[in-house]
């Protein structure tokens, strides 16, 4: 059966989710390997994903007031070290630039791995006024880890993202930017790639290199690790401070203005992959599928079925949604299984008897459901349907999450809950360093985050049983 | 006046045109200088205009049926070398990335000036049947080259672009692709950015860098001189020669398929400013600018001034027309000059006497001619206001390119008619690359294009007097 051909080579999950994985970005063709390890070629098709994400991103971006820059992507060495924290964490893992052409650089440049030091250097030269605040910038862009180790999606020597940049009069409303910002991308998350998020903040170990806080967005893969979806971060005035940046306040009074940046990167597509995948490949959210609804013509050679189909395409198409017919030469089944692969969220089919009966077949990527829908009424069953397959990959997701977040009242019971479910461990926190380094040494588990407005657990840090105000989340990560 | 305090600073193009032209570029801020020379920032009016040009142009592509897809910005140095043409010419401009981190790489990477290799690299893993042909595929990325000059959009060390890279079965197809592709460029300069242009084949000695042949637009500026706004380059099979890409043929033979690349920058934006552009600062093609109506109260202070002025860009907005308000508290004649300067397409004026008359005051950018419309009809007015601006734009472009062409039978007459009128120069030319070099060295001229189309001049070389077919343009470029 043409099905099982195509099937057959995804591995399955419970076997080897790390293969499972691997299978579905290379099989439905959202990714390639280059030559150079750690760059991945984003194939038409994942892409096409990126700028779904991308659109719709950049207009709640734009809502906030954002407005779209390019920086340079090359830093000197000597601006990079302007910030003492920042350089110490990335200047390991940055690529370095040591000829142009034929000659030699005095100064060595390295290809951005984030950008805050060169927004800082244009902040600069327009930041002299409180007339000239807030200045709230962002750009879409590639940057650079020399990472060691990679994963399609989850961790690239070369990613895309976007990093926005915003520089304010006072900290009250930097602080109220960052914590606008991870709304922003909770609300993105939740509503647009039907994952859902527990909205945080990172300790001092794991947040931000040069940062006074980072908060972040935590979502619960289907193999119960955790992965960090995007983070914003508060800087104080440590940046201005050290670039030298200031402005005459409303009073004349020089001035270092409060700083921001967050961002999020294609590995919302690893997310989305291992979010709501499953054996037989990729899963799309809706909103974000470069096809929502693939038609499938049935015995496509009998008179009338290709017209009446390409008929359905046209009135689909008009009604906004994005939609592809497959008119080749592969069987039903064939197609069925290729755009399951691929994630499709909706198969449409027509035949001969579905016409006669002025009908077709809806069918569900998310649950496989079936339905006779009247062809009078394509437009609107499919946005219908588009809005229940986003539902229901939601809370299909929701309850993972749900079923597989514990609470633990000490380091034992965190670590046996992990190696027994998996997912996140709910525990109190004293805020000692020592005692979030002990958990990760013996549970094997980082902090992902302390979460905003949960009811606390208890009164004492689940790793050394002294007084603890913070609830923390652990979890093993991506 | 606040009109002039502001004007004053751009100075006169017939004084300087080069400082003019810088002026614009600072003044009404759309770039930014960067601590490493030749690489410049884009900042949010400049680079909204960029996304302006992206998102039409994009459209454009993909009813040709591109695809978007994102290559590594590295290409390792035997990849680069294995195309002889291609690396003779890059080679000499690359950055070189020498370290990961910490550690030395055992190859150097070069930060790509120009993709065609990454794409035959990545063709070759996905093409094996004439099923998987044509492969149409586009990316918007920046890419770098090591110049000694630069000039803001003109000529940067990284710049903004995109590069679409395509596969065909035939040669005939791939001819096919190229021209389309001239031609979707010359339908957006004229139709969208207002920039007549002259299309034509490059000689081979300013054709791309291993390419059959490249073909052009090529566009006048205010100044005279020839811009280079886009280029469509025929590849023939060599590259795909070169990296061992073939495909299984109908007739299941093996084949070399054939190739084209094209491409169009941010320099782009330097032609709509040296196209259009006067001393009161840039004017800007409706159809790209980022503001198309600027709303100024008058008399602002008084009842009712800010309502209704709001309420007409709320009316304008919904219209799908980019308003902007300022609301500031500057004079109404500072607000003019500085939107005079952004090179907004269209100013709406409204105070107390026009609200009590119903109308308001519409001042295009591109002549100054002022209307006074009814209030009930803004939004149809507008509309048709800025379409008669772009005319308008248009009209006075093409008249400078139609009144600065000049036919010579001679190299003394084409050296003569350029010394003193600029633009370009029609001759006939036999082909010889020696002719082309010694136009180049005793007329100061370069080959713009062998135009396609156009009626010849005459029979003999300008330069040698031996027999000639072939009508060539001379010009000075940018």
């Amino acid at each position: 059966m043409a099905k099982e051909k195509k099937v057959e080579q995804i591995t399955d999950m419970e076997v080897d989710f790390a293969q499972w994985y691997t299978d579905v970005c290379k099989k439905a063709e959202l990714i390639d390997y280059s030559s150079i390890k750690g760059m991945f070629i984003y194939r038409p098709y994942g892409y096409a994903i990126w700028e779904s994400i991308q659109r719709q991103l950049d207009a709640e971006f734009k809502k906030t007031g954002a407005e779209n820059v390019y920086m340079p992507m090359l830093i000197p060495e000597s601006l990079l070290q302007k910030e003492k924290d920042h350089v110490e964490g990335f200047a390991p893992e940055c690529a370095w630039v040591t000829y142009g052409g034929s000659e030699k650089l005095e100064e060595r440049y390295c290809i951005r791995p984030t950008s805050e030091t060169l927004f800082c250097e244009h902040f600069r030269n327009v930041i002299q006024s409180h007339r000239d605040l807030p200045k709230m910038y962002n750009q879409w862009c590639s940057v650079l880890r020399w990472e060691k180790t990679s994963r399609p999606f989850l961790r690239h020597r070369e990613f895309l993202w976007q990093e926005g940049h915003t520089m304010h009069a006072t900290a009250e409303e930097a602080m109220a930017e960052t914590e606008q910002m991870l709304k922003v991308y909770a609300d993105f998350c939740e509503n647009v790639l039907a994952m859902p998020v527990t909205k945080g903040k990172k300790t001092d170990k794991e947040k931000f290199n040069g940062a006074e806080a980072t908060y972040t967005i935590e979502c619960m893969m289907h193999d119960r690790k955790a992965l960090q979806a995007g983070t914003s971060h508060f800087f104080g005035d440590g940046f201005a401070r050290a670039f030298d940046i200031t402005f005459a306040s409303k009073e004349n009074q020089r001035a270092y203005p409060f700083q921001t940046s967050w961002g999020v990167s294609t590995r919302l597509i690893g997310g989305i992959i291992m979010t709501h995948g499953d054996n037989n490949g990729l899963v799309l959210p809706p909103k974000v599928a470069p096809i929502q609804v693939v038609v499938i013509p049935v015995a496509q050679h009998k008179e009338g079925v290709l017209e009446a189909c390409r008929a359905v395409v046209e009135r689909l198409k008009k009604a906004g949604i994005r939609v592809k017919i497959d008119e080749s030469e592969q069987s039903p089944g064939w197609k069925f299984a290729e755009y399951e692969m691929k994630g499709v969220p909706l198969r449409l089919e027509l035949g001969p008897k579905d016409i006669e009966k002025n009908q077709c077949v809806f069918a569900r990527r998310d649950n496989g459901e079936k339905s006779f829908v009247s062809l009078d009424e394509i437009e609107a069953v499919a946005a219908e349907l588009l809005e229940k397959v986003h539902q229901g990959m939601f809370e299909k997701a929701k309850k993972n999450l749900t079923d597989h977040t514990y609470d633990a009242e000490t380091l034992e019971e965190a670590k046996r809950l992990q190696q027994e479910n998996g997912g996140f461990i709910r525990t109190m926190w004293c805020g000692d360093e020592a005692c979030e380094i002990k958990m990760k040494e013996e549970a094997g588990m980082s902090s992902r985050c302390m979460p905003f407005g949960e009811l606390p657990i208890g009164n004492k840090c689940a790793v050394c049983g002294k007084d603890a105000d913070k609830v923390i989340y652990w979890g093993v990560a991506y």
